[in-house]
């Protein structure tokens, strides 16, 4: 899988490798088992719920949608992870978000995550991904929490990827090993993602569960995950553009006699390196499965006066429509990009910017270069394209990744409750 | 035309009407005259530019993009009227913008200008619609203000309506007679407008030139086409989807004996009244004329704490492509507006939420209310359709109108310059 959110693996020369897993999920985690189940929320007898459950439990921290409205899982995971930053099992639906449900949402929400430490142990973690504003059909939900829980296993992988999909068309796992200095053998991290579409994920919705067996302090393991997410899942989907469902929730330990990783033990950044290695896997597999997409843009923003400027004009041009049928129609219209980054709100001096389209420079301090359409327009074609964008305001850097916006985006959004 | 900016026309009682003129265009205003010209810049023997001429100076205004990035004419005319509020003749070309062409478009501007002012007279002002980052063929402009400066009229309606279209469909025009106290005979406003599609302007380029008869002071003038803006043209265009060469310029003057109208002036309320309405005429013209576009929704923001947190829960919806794609298909999936709201950045407590949909009230504070769906797709695939977000939060409004993002919209924006 080409990774379009990195280019280079950053680590200390002579640092072992974070070895990727082939074929490996989330349950390459050792101590976790899982399973999924068909409720009947979506069509058919697709599986639609999916369970995942630890030897024991587990510390936890969970990055959540910075939408304003939140769906009623998130409400309950980020309270229940406030009380005490420990799990031991998750349950998650698809087909039904659980969003905009008021307080039988809440109910629902919460019934879940009790059913299921009924069944399988908790502290019980719960997420819902689907259609907004609609009450959870929670009478065919609980018998599936049931039936998954009957049939936990250690090759739930396929099943549990498969079974929190929507309008996705790939499943979305991946696990690495990495070894850390004082600890015998590797240790594994494995994970799980839904999410597709790069306007924002449709039905506005990416969730992820990643699992390490390694144990690491609750204060850490947050820290840990925040800035792995905002380097992964937070550059492919557009600020802003939140559901009230987006969630990633990590789980780690169950390894025994390890103490556990703190912020400031010098195996940490290794680890780190290897979760956010895991996270940036998943955040490219699902810009991969954008919806209807065919293409991706890699916009890099260089010599921005501060961070948030560079992210803020980084931002305006992936979520430029008229950027992303430009993309779409594999035509060079370079003027798009620099006019959407007029428009970000940065106070940029045009006569300062400067940009190259896949390694082609077409505006130089102001001036816009003669370039041969022939071969800017070949180059354009590929996939990904870089485009960089250099504001002539200082050295701060943003990039992110878009995809085109074409017709089948319309048709597959256009129609989805009916 | 219905008018999708405004439901109710503010009066006072009594007051005489603001009175449309049928068939009325920027001509319909004492003292204009103009033509247009083929310069091959557009493809064929399609007329590419327009020439508008007072029969004297006239006190001056524009309101200019708030894009970073500011095509050259733009530059031109905020610097020309930075330094006297007056004009005489306004030249405008379209298929090529003028923008992002460095130095030797601001070159080109300047000779437009000066070429118009030696010919017809001036004060000259000069707009340009196109493509962006290409240099403007000056060679093919200059005589096309000859040949237009030599046919100049006030049968000149049509042609400059339609000389500084691109990929619009309609030509926009409008005009209004308004009486005023202590005036002989009523005050004429005319206008012409360039600019379709929603989510931006294609091209990014929304145009209008309006002008009066009536003899109004630089800074009354300033002050009254920001306001008419802000209340029209800035409704459709989504706020930050901004282009290089978005302009509304205004001319004033030319009936004797009468004294210039200032702010304080006991006629200036009803004369921008009409003006305003002329700003709304034509705006309401461009949103019908969206880009591919087949239905319009008018988003209305209640409750706010503060005007401008009305003003971004609008244009958070207004701009989402999920709400415009279940526009599109005629799909009421409306946790997506309740997401887009959330995704807007205000501070809002979804549990004081509440939505109607085409006047059916479907989420009321944090709960959402069962409807018959047959009946609210019916209404929903009406068109305008109307939605009203209340927000619980305060008191403040802001209303903005969109249009559905269809299959069309992506195919005509993909292959635009090619």
């Amino acid at each position: 899988v080409i990774d379009p959110t990195t280019e280079t693996r950053s680590g200390s020369e002579g640092e072992p490798a974070i070895e990727p897993i082939p074929g490996g999920d989330l349950f390459s985690t050792p101590g976790l088992r899982g399973a999924a189940a068909a409720t009947g929320v979506q069509p058919g007898e697709r599986l639609d719920l999916a369970v995942i459950v630890a030897d024991g439990v587990r510390t936890a921290a969970g990055v959540f949608t910075r939408n304003a409205v939140q769906a009623a899982p998130l409400r309950w995971c980020r309270q229940a992870l406030q009380k005490e930053a420990r799990a031991r099992s998750i349950v998650i639906n698809s087909g039904n978000a659980n969003a905009l449900t008021g307080r039988r949402g809440e109910e629902d929400a919460a019934r879940m995550a009790e059913h299921l430490t009924a069944r399988c142990g908790g502290p019980a973690l719960v997420l819902s991904t689907g259609v907004i504003g609609v009450p959870l059909p929670i009478e065919r939900i609980l018998p599936g929490i049931d039936r998954a829980c009957g049939s936990l296993s250690r090759e739930a992988g396929r099943d549990v990827a498969g079974a929190i999909l929507t309008t996705d068309t790939t499943r979305k796992t991946c696990a690495v090993r990495v070894s850390l200095p004082e600890l015998d053998g590797p240790v594994t991290i494995g994970g799980v993602a839904k999410g597709s579409g790069m306007i924002h994920p449709n039905m506005a919705t990416m969730l992820a569960v990643v699992a390490t067996d390694l144990p690491v302090e609750a204060d850490a393991l947050d820290a840990m995950l925040r800035r792995s997410v905002e380097a992964s899942f937070n550059r492919i989907s557009v600020d802003g553009d939140t559901s009230p469902n987006d969630a990633v929730l990590v789980l780690a330990g169950g390894r025994d006699g390890v103490d556990p990783l703190g912020e400031g033990d010098p195996r940490a950044p290794r680890f780190e390196r290897a979760l956010r290695t895991v996270c940036e896997s998943l955040a490219s597999q699902i810009v991969l499965d954008g919806e209807g997409s065919t293409r991706l843009l890699r916009i890099c923003v260089e010599e921005a006066r501060t961070p948030e400027e560079a992210a803020i004009v980084s931002e305006a041009v992936a979520r430029s429509s008229l950027v992303k049928t430009a993309l779409a129609g594999g035509d060079p219209n370079w003027g798009r990009i620099v006019s959407a980054a007029g428009a970000s709100g940065a106070a940029l001096d045009p006569d300062e910017l400067s940009l190259d389209v896949a390694g082609l420079p077409v505006f130089v301090r102001g001036e816009p270069t003669p370039v041969d359409p022939t071969v800017l327009k070949r180059r354009f074609q590929s996939s990904p394209v870089r485009v960089t964008l250099r504001l002539g305001r200082g050295e701060q850097t943003h990039h992110r990744v878009t995809t085109d916006l074409t017709q089948e985006y319309v048709s597959l959004n256009a129609e989805y409750t009916t």
